[in-house]
């Protein structure tokens, strides 16, 4: 049996433990969602206040120049960018995921000529899909297939009429991750592209991008990345596709020139091209105070404890024996899963919202998954014994079977 | 001539006066560019402070219920509707105003099929033709084809090709404003939809959407709405096009059942299905908390101050024989413009410089044009008289004539 005392000298020794401290988490509250919004960094609430009084309240419309509004989108594109393992220039943070993924499919197309399909897989995160829907809608038939298939016929399934293979690294259910440099050879192998979303890997799992030839990326910016709810989101297009790659979503901040307010749009050099809108501005200051713990910290490091702490998780819950009901749902092996890990039971819901009650805060996806995410910059290891000690007693006392925790109200 | 002391006396009758206590403004500045970046309300701190601690620090992902975060951009467009004229249910605050305009484009082609042509004028906003640009290459000639004329041909250049009429109400540069509801009827007697950019227009301009028919619209959340630096645009689409209409951004915000998490795309029912990614709730906060003045001020008072501070700057300039040399490109009528005003100069560029630099903040547009706008929430008449006299100044010493002012930066 692992001891409570054993997993406190853990965090003793833990060389990440200091760094809980950047962050704001409630007394008493353990906090295993953080794949889902990443905590407060109180850098962020210092960072928030100088943008609102000194930038926006005193220097207001000259902060695009005297504060480097302007620039946001490719610098912390390239603050980004050493965690997926790219060189700079190759990342910029813009919009959300969804509508990233609607730039670099249409620009994927545009790059295969000839090709027609989008393959992915039917268990995606359903934006990915539906983003793949309603481009293939616009575009017809003859233009734009989405095809899903299973993860084992996936490779199988990549042929002379694939133009990319979308994929999400880690699964947003299961916690799965797929080997990113052998499907990307075996995509480019077959004359396809890759398109990988790394919303439930970035800032959790290391990434080499540019080792691994891929091609193009998106990712999220409020998941382990603690950029805030709703936080920008990021893409990558590898450099050797800059000077070819066209993107439909043709705003001013895109264009070679904005300023010049021309009446023809001519699409800025490498990544600015994928650019929109005016970025919201205290949305993107929000995320560049939270990267910047990244400055002290390496991706192994994290890796190494998200891996400990999904492991002792999974462990504790197998020692237990009145935890036999809960069925894994991720990879026993830590090398094929995320920073998450998820359960099945029946009552599913009801357990989590007894947890939550219970101030052990994790969350339920359909049809019967209780998930559990460990951010390893502010999850101890005390955190998950203590977490599965309550999971025990909400499953051995049956709480969960009260009825008010099956009243069902919408997560994200 | 007209005093200091009687535009004194007009900001000690003016009942909008108070409001000026509502905002942050850096003592001595005169902020004549609330037409670009809104002033910073206090309300907006007060509410970022709590929607950092209590809601995303201390709550966490709760709070996408139990702060409603999930009904952040149909509250905030409920509460943007009457400032249009336009009844609840047809407004959500969403994205950029360039990434809705393409939705709305999308939607508008797919409404008006056999017609294929989006008319807009040669002067409108860069990103509005960038938009249409971006959709005509992507969908091809066959479906899709950006014809722009001069505004004097717009009514004749309405045909039985044209699909939408894309226009914004007020124009950037001189501050002309079109009769919306004469051009929509035109628009729509020639069997065309029209598409109203608002940007320059919301918070300034009394707009009736619903009493003239338009048939959707879009607008910007950082100008007269105060919501902060690339605050979250909206958009409008007449209930009676929300059955049938349809857009490409097809992300899981907009699905009718986002967290069933189902492989299929169902487009939500009305403005939900125009949204996409997650919404960046701190940003929608600072639009929140930005929105909350329009509670106690009319439309109706806010234009009839604009147009007496317009009035007021024209009047000072056409009495003052130094400033001859400014050649007024706005119209001379107040019912024929926004909230704004330009003059063109030869060395506008230097002259906003030299102005900037006495605490005067306009903002300049190429080639030659001086821009003032007028926030009546913010700007008193007093600072009106007081930019007229540094202006004359600026130009009667010359002082813009000094190299410094002639280096070039841009600015939004």
């Amino acid at each position: 049996m692992i001891s409570r005392s054993e997993c406190q000298a853990r965090d003793e020794r833990d060389p990440l433990a200091p760094l809980r401290h950047q962050f704001y988490l409630p007394e008493g509250l353990i906090y295993l969602d953080g794949n889902s919004l990443g905590a407060l960094p109180l850098a962020v609430s210092e960072c928030l206040r100088t943008t609102l009084e000194r930038e926006w309240g005193s220097d207001l419309i000259g902060s695009w120049n005297a504060h480097d509004w302007i620039g946001l989108p490719e610098r912390l594109g390239n603050m980004i960018a050493p965690l997926i393992g790219a060189a700079s220039g190759q990342v910029i943070v813009a919009d959300s995921v969804s509508v990233n993924l609607f730039k670099l499919l249409s620009a994927g197309l545009n790059l295969k000529p000839g090709r027609t399909t989008v393959l992915s897989t039917t268990d995606n995160f359903p934006t990915d899909l539906y983003m793949a829907q309603g481009l293939a809608e616009m575009l017809g038939d003859q233009r734009c297939v989405l095809q899903t298939v299973g993860r084992t016929e996936l490779v199988d399934g990549i042929n002379e009429t694939t133009a990319i293979v979308l994929l999400t690294h880690v699964d947003f259910r299961s916690g799965r991750m797929f080997d990113m440099s052998e499907l990307t050879r075996a995509a480019q192998q077959r004359g396809a592209l890759v398109l990988w979303d790394l919303s439930h890997s970035v800032g959790a799992v290391p990434l080499t991008l540019d080792a691994d030839r891929v091609d193009m990326a998106v990712g999220c910016g409020y998941k382990y990345l603690n950029g805030g709810p709703g936080a920008p989101a990021f893409l990558y297009l590898a450099e050797r596709h800059h000077i070819e790659a066209r993107q439909p979503l043709a705003g001013w901040m895109g264009h070679a020139d904005p300023f010049a307010f021309s009446p023809d749009y001519t699409q800025a050099p490498a990544m600015q091209g994928f650019l929109t809108g005016t970025p919201p501005v205290l949305a993107y200051r929000a995320l560049e105070a939270a990267l910047a713990v990244w400055g002290s910290v390496s991706i192994q490091q994290v890796r190494r404890k998200s891996v400990e702490l999904a492991e002792l998780f999974v462990a504790l819950v197998d020692e237990t024996s009145t935890l036999d009901e809960l069925e894994l749902r991720s990879p026993r092996h830590a090398a094929d899963r995320g920073s998450h890990v998820a359960f099945a039971h029946p009552s599913g819901y009801s357990i989590m919202q007894a947890l939550i009650d219970r101030k052990v805060v994790g969350d339920f996806r359909e049809p019967d998954l209780l998930r559990y995410g460990f951010a390893p910059l502010y999850v101890r290891y005390v955190d998950v014994w203590d977490a599965v000690a309550v999971l025990r007693d909400v499953i051995e006392t049956r709480i969960y079977e009260a009825p008010r925790y099956s009243v069902r109200g919408a997560v994200t």
